[in-house]
């Protein structure tokens, strides 16, 4: 018997206020395909949460979210620039669904994109035999638990726009990033197309949004989702938790206090910590006969992709287990 | 403020035993992608319902999950034979998850594939610049509320296999052929190789699961999943409402409850009937002004591909409901 | 021993401009990838072809050449509207290229598109389970060996446009037509975007021209073109057909010859003609007996889509063959 | 007015050889799509070449066989496993002809894959979050110039079958290789499933024979190549170069000059040359001034992926140009 405690954010179950509003949008009979009034009212709270006259479609996949997204940005003969670290671990869902498109890797610290390297890729000069690029795929907060500030995006999507790029964003965790200090509403005055707002990793059952900020886009977008199995037939499911998540602010409470956990097993690990702890991750370096005794006392603990050991925290993270895993940490340094 | 009860059987909530299993579902933390415990329960649950030793998987769509079956079974220059009548209404998704894979429709009434042009597909001469088929699909219940037998299905099952073809199952509607006779338990002796045994349908929140018959198609199946934004990270989410539905029959007594509330409409509906009413869904041949005369006392009712009028019924539809739509219908003759 | 002098028209072996074309451009070094001389020289006479200031690229196969125009003007959730016979003959190419695309079959007596037919689809109420489209494509000379007059496809593709559609024309036949009267320099008034020039049935070895009539689309076309394996690195072996071909008016000779075989033919064939013999193909009613009787006596010849017997007519097609031809078909009345 | 001799082996015009093929071919009328007899002897030829009874396809596109090839061995949620300098000269086209199919660098000196890089990928635990290798990609002569001799050859592909990996060999300069001393006759022997004989750049108009030495693979090989606009209706143009250097030794006895004049050229090059010269290319180390000085000069020449100037010969180059050319290096040192 395992504790999958930090293994990952989606260890762990769905927060209550998004429990409760699932139940509570379940009474009576709803029409299909997101016409219904709690994904109406569901979008109105993601508008307000981004500040954003946007439109907003709730589905069910954050991989499949993203994949569309590119897809939507980028033609198969052409690529999306994003960080080098996050290019290989959804199975080459964006080829799938962008029919071959290319991805290619920016260097960058702790997750995120350097300036430099973002702008040497907009600087080479196109040839038909590579896939140029047609998109930026931003992450916030980070892969690496690390969170952009609205300048740092600033810069990133100011250059893109300029080498007339689209924009993505993905904000698995993003309700992290804004616990930690991003405000969602400067998302709009960026310049970026598309953000898929997380649900799942936030606490919610399997749930996604993606805001349409760029108009054209949003042209046949349920045609697009519905072909990619993502235009919900029962669509309040996957609203419902957005309204009990952000009526009341649930959202930002139950991140912040991930983001806390994080800080909290930072303080508390014996090992070195490699990325600045921002929001709700912590990586541990960490050798294999450490993890190894890690594992034996039952934690469920992976290495990442740059080979630390990643720690995450969420809206259920108990102190108590913190302390827990922080003393077994020390145990077997 | 319109009705819409008989606009889908998705348009009706989830039923309480499906909502009680996610509750229950909903504590502690879980591995991910199908690992937990109540996704092992479920497909445990699945297996028993069929009566087979399939492998079984969990997730949220089922366009999704019918177009990524397609895909497995058919190569993009190949294609799916299917009833005619299916072919439009998925926005080309099994086209979109199979690179262009075609589809070919077949002759039949109310539904139902007719063996004579099924054989008829699969003796005409193979030619390079066509795409020949290399599976069938079937849908049981069928589209039209009408039910095959497990004779009828193995005429079409055992040409399709004699011809080289794989056989997938489309069982959005599944418990609705059940209740009405058909015996899921007989799928595995016909020789299909994959089958949807749907949930959302019969009354669970947004939930579908793919049984694999065929073993050597479940290899990377999971790679398959992740690919196409299907393999959920909180899998027992998905996996949690088929716990609540088999465990104690309540999958079969709900569908045989919209099934009963089907024929009681088609007996109390003053227009024709067109297709048999075996499932839950009622076809009624009524002229346009008609059918706005209806819509304008409030029910949300549709055109279907054959032109009649459908009325679904689900686990949810009252019989009080069913009357007093019926006694409108008699207002509008 | 069978004469496939009808079969095809691209059984023909190419024409000598042609071919000796080919030899003059086999001379030296050239650099790759349609950046050669002979390729401008040959965009060069495509445009005054055209009488239009497009870009033009050559490449191998009009099967690939036309599913990539396709893609370039509908995503995959998304529709081409076309003759309701065009479309079953390219083994899902245009699905394949352009990742599930639907193809919608407009009805129109001998291969022209019904203006009815094209308003009704245009005018159907957009929902999002299915292809709405983006796309018309038109064909001139038609399948049926009809030709479109510039005044009829004014009204197809203003229709197209008023609805917001892209217009893609094959023009495989282009120079049967234009040797029928319609005038290619007509194209670019009247708003298409994407035009095939064909050479391989135009009595060239295997060649084909893409000529952009909309600036937006050239962008990156190498690249779409390279992916798609249609970006030949010996360029000038594609273009130099079309120089040998249109630099003294040897294409429009010749296709007006195989238009002369074609109405020879008719007017010798002792069975029913079914379609206007416009172009360079003959459409005959025949039973299955005669055929078999006409091909025992040596001629390829295939039942088309519609159910008659197609003999096409070529470049070299002889008045002798011809009349041989005839001879056989009164023997076998 | 550049030079374009050493630019690359598809900046010559065609051999003799192939030329007068292809004028041979050009008589009469013949079937369309590989059923002619051109194409038949064009077949037998290829399998005495490879010693071996495999199916043969001739088309046009280097870029569109080998994309093809890895598509038929690899499904989208796997991953081909190729040298890592290969993957991103080809605008993405295994993922556009594959679906997103993934694409693995392996490590290797002078283009040659390291075994120890293959059996890291090949023992890497397979998980569902990453594309899972399914075949192995290989070039002989490698894009460096190098040759793999038979026995390393063999523990590549005696790995990646003992994997369960199918094996492709990109064989755009195989004839070089041939001319090296590796012999194509040992294929068979080895393992390999699907090879492309390489035409253009052994001195051939566009022309490219897909080997298939796995029978279950060339099942629907003629619709899979159709659906790809790779089946040419006039066969006879892309199959007669084949007899026109096959049927006398041809295509060897100019490999074996292009492979001579590169080592003329290594052997007179005052720079550094970076890898063994064992077929056709020589790869230079110059800095960025210098390869400007011999550009003003009149030269093509680019860097290669690696960094070097890269310069080709081919069938066409001639021991003046090479000296011509040395003679140019040395003054530019």
């Amino acid at each position: 018997m395992s504790r999958y405690d930090f293994a990952s954010d989606n260890t762990a179950p769905a927060a209550p206020e998004a429990m409760a509003a699932l139940a509570a949008a379940n009474h009576g009979f709803a029409p299909g395909y997101g016409d219904d009034g709690v994904t109406a009212q569901a979008a109105d709270l993601v508008r307000a949460f981004l500040d954003a006259d946007v439109e907003v479609r709730f589905l069910a996949s954050g991989t499949a979210a993203n994949a569309l997204c590119l897809a939507a940005l980028c033609r198969p003969f052409e690529a999306v620039l994003a960080h080098a670290h996050v290019l290989t671990d959804e199975t080459g869902a964006p080829g799938f669904f962008g029919h071959g498109l290319g991805l290619v890797g920016l260097a960058g610290a702790s997750g995120r994109i350097e300036p430099g390297a973002l702008r040497a890729a907009l600087d080479a000069p196109e040839v038909s035999h590579r896939q140029s690029p047609a998109a930026l795929s931003l992450t916030n907060a980070t892969e690496y638990g690390t969170v952009y500030s609205a300048e740092a995006l600033s810069v990133l999507v100011g250059a893109a726009r300029a080498g007339g790029l689209g924009v993505h964003l993905d904000g698995a965790r993003l309700a992290n990033a804004a616990a930690a200090g991003f405000d969602p509403k400067a998302l709009g005055g960026l310049g970026v197309d598309l953000v898929v707002v997380g649900g799942t990793k936030a606490g919610m059952p399997p749930a996604e949004a993606v805001a349409i900020f760029e108009p054209a886009l949003a042209r046949r977008f349920d045609a697009r989702l519905k072909q990619a199995g993502q235009l919900p037939s029962k669509g309040r499911f996957y609203a419902a938790p957005f309204v009990g998540m952000l009526q009341d602010g649930a959202l930002l409470r139950h991140a912040a206090h991930a983001n806390a956990m994080a800080r909290r097993l930072a303080g508390r690990c014996p090992f070195p910590v490699r990325h600045p702890v921002e929001a709700n991750g912590v990586f541990v370096e960490m050798d294999e006969p450490a993890l190894r005794r890690l594992t034996d006392r039952g934690w469920a603990a992976y290495r990442f992709l740059d080979g630390t050991v990643r720690f995450m925290c969420s809206w259920a993270t108990a102190a108590g287990a913190v302390d827990a895993l922080a003393e077994d940490l020390r145990a077997i340094v």
